[in-house]
């Protein structure tokens, strides 16, 4: 059997043609964004898109609700598609739409994208609140209906209060460590030691702005910088979250970053010289890919066991645990 | 001609028969709320019943756009409504909304209530960030179109920012200093001078969570507020904006204070043992009673082009300069 290949952040230009590239690298789940700056009934329609293309590829992909749906795919050879927010926007000001989004299969939720929100503190605000009222109120209905936290985009003070406050597990689902490379939505060393001393996940991300030297990033390094958290952090929460965005026009990216916020364009990780998605790495083109990642982690002293863990079996251990209720 | 008395914030349980009281005060205009939770839809739908009351008490009230409405109303003894938001919720997270706003008849716009908002912080919450990126987008826009920001239920810093920020006049439109009474949602000798001296407006608050012993406070110690205002601030930018709440059961304070962003109540200015509405000073119990107030004003020694002033005529020369672009 193939180990279970999870990838915890993926936002591509869905089709049939990408569904086929996840299944040629036995993907067995990812993560992807339904909801960047969407309002609910503008995600249910992101939602109505996925049933279409559910149905109309049950040879490749599956619903991912569960752990079990992981393994179920596995079984399958399909891919288990799991549903998240990188904003919560959808949930509006209302309190009750987390049990509602859940119910629809939501399993993350992004406590603020870039900007506040009415919960936290975005990463490109200049001054961190960090929980708010409604926010501390959200994390005790996330926890309570089994929907993960995510502080991907968020600020370091709201970020660390989350750890804090959650009384389950959040993650990161897309990042990488500062002191690997110093980027503004990497995180910091506290933050990731706060985050997997309380048994969250870390999901190493592949976009080229969060990488040490951008899009001419070596697998070595890349793999090296693994292998220096696992030492800082143990092995045991640690993922992948590739951010990986097929076949996106650059439009995408600027909805990402300006949302309906902002009448002028912000460049967000971009710049004016680069607005558009960098490059991706050479050896990390698209889904095609997961083969050289894993050669990249043997090559920097990981065992099979490990490598197993870092590309899925932690994944895999963290969604058996903290979808749903606590049982 | 009588006085223009223009009361800057009210939220009865509308009616005829509250217009009627309206107009036996000579009720010149009012400013009162058409949101506090709603979306950009459910606030239409506010909008939606105001038409009816237009075209339904054509006699006693007309809508108000322009100062100058204000003038028409007094010519036809009528009273002129302006709209306004007491939280940034109808705009939801669309910078263009403003504008649509304001095309709807929307003249001034809270940046926040109690809670953090997209924009600003709210006096509620434990930790305040100042503008936020869309705040600071907002202001801007806000400016442009001629739609005034209102503070009054906005943190200090948040505040601060947004008189500095704004490059016109901002209001605090039901509020009043702490150092006459220490409430939460009374304001800074710091902000009432910056607000001031920035050419915005004060509405002295009839709400009795915001005088000094609650309803029993004295017309007297009211009005002796007010004078003391007058000396510090000068009297060009003070005004009314009682908070009145006629009629309006106590589930709609409980809508105000918890909206949808909790399931466990929150009592904001009230408490356990009084978590309704309070019950009003006896010298002011609803629009039947603005003679006192006059009277008030008289017997602390203001003349009568002063009462003038405080009670209407430094809101309509606001209203004059600050509805719509700048000529």
């Amino acid at each position: 059997m193939v180990i279970p290949l999870i990838d915890d952040l993926q936002y591509c230009n869905w089709s049939t043609e990408i569904f086929r590239q996840l299944r040629k690298s036995n993907v067995t789940a990812i993560h992807t964004t339904v909801a960047y700056h969407e309002s609910f009934r503008e995600m249910v329609s992101n939602l109505g898109a996925w049933n279409c293309w559910f149905e109309q590829n049950p040879d490749l992909i599956i619903k991912g609700l569960t752990g079990n749906d992981v393994r179920l795919a596995q079984k399958q050879n399909k891919t288990a598609v799991f549903f998240g927010f990188q904003n919560p926007s959808p949930i509006e000001d209302d309190l009750r739409l987390i049990e509602i989004c859940f119910q629809l299969g939501i399993r993350f939720m992004q406590l603020t994208y870039n900007n506040q929100s009415l919960l936290a503190t975005g990463v490109y605000e200049s001054s961190d609140t960090g929980l708010t009222r409604f926010g501390q109120q959200a994390i005790l209905e996330m926890n309570r209906v089994g929907l993960v936290i995510d502080m991907s985009h968020s600020a370091e003070r709201s970020t660390l209060e989350a750890i804090d406050f959650s009384t389950r597990p959040i993650v990161i689902s897309h990042a990488n460590p500062v002191w690997w490379h110093p980027a503004r939505r990497n995180k910091s060393d506290n933050v990731l030691r706060a985050l997997t001393a309380n048994e969250g996940m870390i999901g190493f991300s592949l976009y080229p702005h969060h990488l040490r030297d951008g899009s001419n990033c070596s697998l070595e390094s890349f793999c090296e910088m693994i292998a220096e958290a696992a030492s800082r952090y143990g092995i045991n929460q640690l993922g992948l979250g590739s951010d990986l965005c097929t076949g996106q026009p650059d439009q995408v990216v600027e909805w990402m970053r300006v949302g309906r916020w902002s009448k002028t364009i912000d460049y967000g990780e971009g710049s004016k010289s680069q607005p558009g998605f960098p490059t991706m790495p050479q050896w990390f083109r698209d889904n095609r890919d997961w083969e050289n990642i894993k050669q990249g982690l043997q090559h920097v002293g990981f065992n099979t066991n490990e490598i197993t863990m870092i590309m899925g079996g932690n994944w895999l251990k963290f969604y058996d645990d903290n979808f749903g209720s606590v049982k």
